[in-house]
């Protein structure tokens, strides 16, 4: 016996998602067929204006439903501060911290000579196109601390000296809630340099 | 800020899923607004295609898209067995050995006095009016080894004794590949007494 066609190919689409193996899949492609229709018919709806509606911000290149995002519209915001990160879901982490008021600009991805990301392919250009404007005072790098991501702050910070422009890179040291005895080296080393006098 | 709605619904439809929390949602949202759009529209398609398209096969209540499941039509199968198993997915798996050749029902569920669930919940009168046709000689009763599967497979056992069918009841014990060392008490206890003479 076959699985029939419409289960079979609901389980394919789940697999084509990120973390989803065949067992997962089946398990979701059965649980879709006890929902509710009109529950299915809505995250079928979801799926299709998701994609066909989310674009780059003119100013930020954030996803957004509008020409302009959310927070590059919102008047209320600082604009002499922007705070540069690799990904879309980064601004919503730092915004879930309530702590910072100034704009963002999202890269899409970091520079990595390996997989032939060069700045080009990235919002760079865009992004100086900003700094061209007097307003902004302070570019806070704030891509991944790994290797692609220092390599992306550091050709920023050199391509950005001309502006005259303060340019801040977020610390890096101990997780709060983490524990010094499990720390990694370089986490550790990153904490001693970036001490402060209190 | 907060996220764009159509991202934010899409979040929503796959929390609704099982297993799939507000992180892992997250992540495929946004994983979704990187693939291709033919893709996202065939995974939407397929949701409502299962939901629209299935319906339990008439003779055996497995789900299938035709009136009557392939199972049932395949006229290879041998009929005179019938395999009772609790959800579609134990045929899937039972269908994965290669093994058996006869026909199955699907009870969607198990009683359950707990849940609410008795036999009239489930495809048990179907199952009878199948027992009634003389072509059945035997009843395989494969529901799942817990209190609620035992609790099913006792119950038809009693119920379809004056139809004088053989009952049969698939064998618990140590998993191949399993470690007897690991194994649960109850486990190795449904093994000793299920022991065959060599």
């Amino acid at each position: 016996m076959n699985v029939p066609e419409p289960i079979s190919k609901l389980i394919d689409g789940f697999m084509r998602l990120p973390g989803i193996g065949p067992k997962t899949a089946q398990r979701l492609a059965f649980f879709v067929l006890g929902m509710e229709e009109e529950d299915v018919m809505e995250l079928a709806k979801a799926l299709v204006h998701a994609k066909r509606d989310l674009k780059r911000c003119q100013v930020c290149s954030n996803i957004t439903d509008q020409p302009v995002c959310s927070v590059c519209r919102d008047k209320s915001r600082d604009r002499s501060m922007i705070c540069v990160v690799q990904d879309p879901r980064d601004v919503i982490a730092m915004e879930r911290t309530r702590e910072y008021a100034g704009l963002y600009h999202v890269l899409h991805g970091a520079i990595s000579p390996m997989e032939g990301i060069g700045p080009d392919e990235l919002s760079i250009p865009d992004l100086l196109k900003r700094l061209e404007d007097e307003t902004v005072q302070e570019m806070i790098l704030a891509t991944n601390p790994n290797i692609e991501g220092e390599a992306t702050a550091m050709y920023l910070q050199r391509l950005v000296k001309p502006f005259g422009i303060k340019v801040t890179r977020i610390a890096h040291g101990l997780p709060v809630g983490g524990d010094l005895e499990y720390a990694d080296e370089v986490t550790l080393t990153k904490a001693l340099e970036g001490r402060r006098e209190l």
